[in-house]
This record gives structure tokens, C-alpha cells and sequence, in this order.
């Protein structure tokens, strides 16, 4: 299938590279020129700009860092929609707020082009290793269309619903585990302070009705679990940085749906915190530091 | 065994029942004269106090509402260890702060008694059907010979331990039970209001990192889980005002140890919020509904 990827990043690079491997025809835009020209030596096509790339494909896949990107990549002069053929499939695997996502699926729609917001989790690890979960928003033939394609650069493909559900499924996924998050990093800090073993605490809460993600695969507290971002220093993982950008936009969505988060902006402001002392690369996970007393 | 059972209320009274259907030989005290004759109609022998009940036992259990309860009862004139014999062993299930807890433990041991804080959970249904989880705060020894008693009223017998540690495993556990329910409450609710089918975005979180029990076991989205207090009208499960209990003593701990719980505060407060509008005695996941917007 010939397909046009634009945004060649941290994420967007090692997924087109999957497309390639998987025998497809990539024609690639990127505006940092080493991110292109990594991704023309295993064998893709370089174009001058998302409208060149789109111009020769049947299906256009973007991977952008935010909202403006994807308004412009797409509407603009120089972006998708000024340059696609009519019937080429669009899909944007960038997270953005929601509102943009329908915005943007909506000017497409007009222009006769069918569009799939598809936002990821799994980090650079999943999409290295193709094991990324896909968030789909499209209709029913839309997504069954996209399916076969995403699942070379995933493992779980999951139909949202209609356009912008599947920002909306990820941000408010990700604003709960952000909050459980810390849920978990002050009732393992608190246990500890007050005396009780922290593997004990750990084995104790996974089995009762504090049992989350957040405790039983990822415990913020080190040594708990060897394999943990927290046993190695809160290296690798999914950065600070990265959760805060979620949970402004779980925070930024909620404003205009006028639905109250009291947690989910409190978890942003404490991962702000945790930001600004200059933590932002560090594993989310390490939101207990920010907890634990100076001694 | 001779038992003294002290506190016959929702949890007491069944717990002793099964103690009594085991085979042991009760005592019991309770300041309801109903909830002792519920007892004596089954077996047990009624005493006139807390003293009189312990005089006779080889072990003292003890199901009480709060810690002031648990320090007269311990320690008052009238009080167990003004009655038992020597080498009487000592439990007390009520959930209460770890610092009462220790500080009546240690009065015990001064006096010579081995004491064993063993909060449950599991609520009122655990209680008649004997399927509690006991967290349990005691020395090895100590620990060993309980458990085999224990086990009579619970299924699962966890040792935290040395003396204090069962509590705070209860109240770690409970705190980070209770931020999460939030948690799950705000995902769902701005899920909807940005138009995501309820269940659709629960099977999502619960294949994702913001899997829970509050998500996939009690989901407080009415209609996502059968079976859920959420879709009988938040009936039954465990009470607002039992999770602000916990809570209160949660941040208590905190404050006492000087440990930083910024959710774990705000979830108090907002389980406040709910009980101070009349919700007090529905299950704590109608917390969703202090989200909610009027129509």
C-alpha cells in the first residue's frame, strides 16, 4: 500500500519504520531533516512537504506532538488536505484534545476524505517493538478499513466509537492512571513512614481493593518491583513531561465540557510541581519524590 | 476455645456467630442488649462487662466502632485487661488509628498479654459468609497461634507485620481505594460528557494502565457493571461514610507523621462533600454523583 508518514519523531519514526518492514511503499515528511533521511536509508521516499507526501498516497498517517501541528500539517497551505487525492484514508495517531481531532475529521469530511483519529500507548518501546495499542475513533467501515494497517505497528487495535473518541478514551484513561499514580505513591509513602514493610504494603494493596496498575506493574516505591522505572533510578518509562501534557488536556477538555476533575487537576498541578523542580524526564513514577521528607 | 467476643454490631455479631458455629465456647459483652441476646439465642453466654467477658476466655476479639471505644475498653476500670487472666491472647479487629493501636498494645504487653491488631474487609457480607481478609498486626509467634482462629471468620489471614501494622495496612489500602474511586468517577464522567460510550471506555481503562478494582470490579458508572452498587442505586457494598472514616483516619496518620497526602486529603474532603448532601449511608462509589451535572 502506498502511504504517506508525516512526523518522524521518537514514536512516528519507529512506526513508519514497521510500515516499511511490513512491504509498504512510504513516502515520508518530517521538518527535522535527520529523522527523514533515517528513515530514506531503510528504503522510504522523501517529499518536501505534507502535501507532496500526501499527494501519492492512498493512506496518509500522521504522528505530531500537539494540537497546532495537526491543524496545520492538515489544513494548511502546504498540509494534507490541500495535496490528497479523493479517497485517500487519513489517520491521525497524534494526542490532541479532542475538540481539535473533531474539527480537523470534520474539514475532511467536507472535503470528501474519510478520517480516523488514533491516538497510542506504549511508549517508544511499543512502537519499536510493533506491540502499540491503538485508540480508534471512526466509523464502523472506517475503522475495519484502518484496522489490518495499524495492527503492523500494534497489538491492540480498539474501536472508540465515532471521530474524537479515541482522544477522549486516552486522555481520560490517562488521567485516571495519572491519578492513581499518585494514589499509590502517597499510600506506599504514608505506609512506610508509618512503619510497615513496603513489599508487604505492595503485596497487601494488589490483592484487595486497592489494586491497580499503577501498584501491581509500575509501583512508584524502589525495590518493589525489580523490573520498575523506580528500581532503576526512574529511567526510561513514560516521562513527567509527557503525563502532564495528558492531563492538560484532560484538564483543558473538561473546561469546555464544564465536567469537574477535582483529582485530575490536582495530579496536574502535582506533576507541574514535579516538573518544575526538574524532574520533567524522569518516569512519571517519580511523583513520590516529591513526597517524600528531606531528611 | 473459650472466647470473650466484645462488640456484636453489623460485623461483631456475625463474626461471633461463626466463631460459635465452629465449635468455640463464647462470651460475649456489648452495650446493646439486643445484639447480646441475639448471641445468647445461639450459644453464647451473656456478661455483664467488658472485665467480666475476658475473666473467662483464653482469647479476647474485640469489633469496635473507634478508637476511644478501643482504649476504654482495653483499658478502662471495667476493661479487659482489668479482667483477663495471665496469658490471655488479645485481638482487636475494630478499625482504628495505628497509634491507639500500638499504645494499646504496648499496655497490654506491659501487663503481660500478646496483642494482635486484625482490622478486616470484606464488609457485612464477608462477615456472615466467614470470607473476611484480616490484616494483621502481631509478632511471628503470636501471628501463627491467631491465624488458625482467624480463620474461622475470614478466608484470606495477612500478616503486616509486627504490632500497628494491620492498621495502617487497612488505612493504606482504603486511602488509595478511595482516591481511585474518584478517580475513576471523573474518568467516566468526562468520558461521557465527551461522548464515549460508558462501557466501551471502561473496557478500555481496564485493558490499560488505568485498570483498577474501582474500574473493572466496581465501576461506579450506573448500567457498566451489572452487579455494581452503581446499578442498583448505590445500595448496599460499603457506606460513604465507613470510606470517610478511613479516610479521616488516613490523613490523621499522615498528619501525625508528618507525610504529605494531597489526594488523599482532597478524596476526604469530597467524600465530606457527598455525606453533608445526604449520602452518608449509600455505597462511597455514588460518588460519581457529587460529579454530576444538574440537568
Amino acid at each position: 500500500m502506498k502511504i504517506a508518514f508525516i512526523g518522524l519523531g521518537n514514536m512516528g519514526g519507529p512506526m513508519a519504520r514497521n510500515l516499511v518492514k511490513a512491504g509498504h511503499t512510504l513516502t515520508v515528511f518530517d521538518v527535522v531533516k535527520a529523522n527523514v533521511d533515517a528513515l530514506v536509508a531503510v528504503g522510504a521516499t522523501a517529499a518536501g512537504s505534507a502535501k507532496h507526501a500526501a499527494a501519492a498516497a492512498e493512506v496518509v498517517i500522521t504522528m505530531l506532538p500537539s494540537s497546532p501541528h495537526v491543524k496545520s500539517v492538515y489544513l494548511g497551505d502546504e498540509g494534507v488536505l490541500a495535496g490528497a487525492a479523493a479517497g485517500t484514508t487519513l489517520i491521525d495517531s497524534s494526542t490532541i484534545d479532542p475538540a481539535t481531532a473533531r474539527e480537523v475529521a470534520a474539514a475532511a469530511s467536507t472535503r470528501g476524505f474519510a478520517m480516523a483519529d488514533a491516538p497510542v500507548s506504549g511508549g517508544t518501546g511499543g512502537a519499536e517493538a510493533g506491540t502499540l495499542t491503538f485508540m480508534v475513533g471512526a466509523e464502523p467501515q472506517l475503522f475495519e478499513r484502518v484496522k489490518p494497517l495499524l495492527g503492523h505497528m500494534g497489538k491492540n487495535i480498539v474501536h472508540c466509537g465515532g471521530a474524537g473518541t479515541g482522544q477522549v478514551a486516552k486522555i481520560c484513561n490517562n488521567m485516571l492512571l495519572g491519578i492513581a499514580m499518585v494514589g499509590v505513591a502517597e499510600a506506599m509513602n504514608l505506609g512506610v513512614a508509618l512503619g510497615i514493610d513496603p513489599k508487604v504494603l505492595a503485596g497487601i494493596i494488589n490483592t484487595s481493593s486497592g489494586r491497580c496498575w499503577s501498584s501491581d506493574t509500575y509501583n512508584p516505591y524502589p525495590g518493589v518491583l525489580p523490573n520498575a522505572p523506580a528500581s532503576r533510578g526512574y529511567t526510561g518509562g513514560f516521562g513527567t513531561d509527557l503525563m502532564l501534557k495528558d492531563l492538560g488536556l484532560a484538564t483543558d477538555a473538561a473546561k469546555q465540557a464544564k465536567a469537574s476533575v477535582v483529582m485530575g487537576a490536582t495530579a496536574q498541578q502535582l506533576y507541574q510541581l514535579l516538573s518544575s523542580q526538574g524532574a520533567g524526564a524522569q518516569d512519571f513514577s517519580a511523583i513520590i519524590n516529591l513526597l517524600r521528607k528531606t531528611p
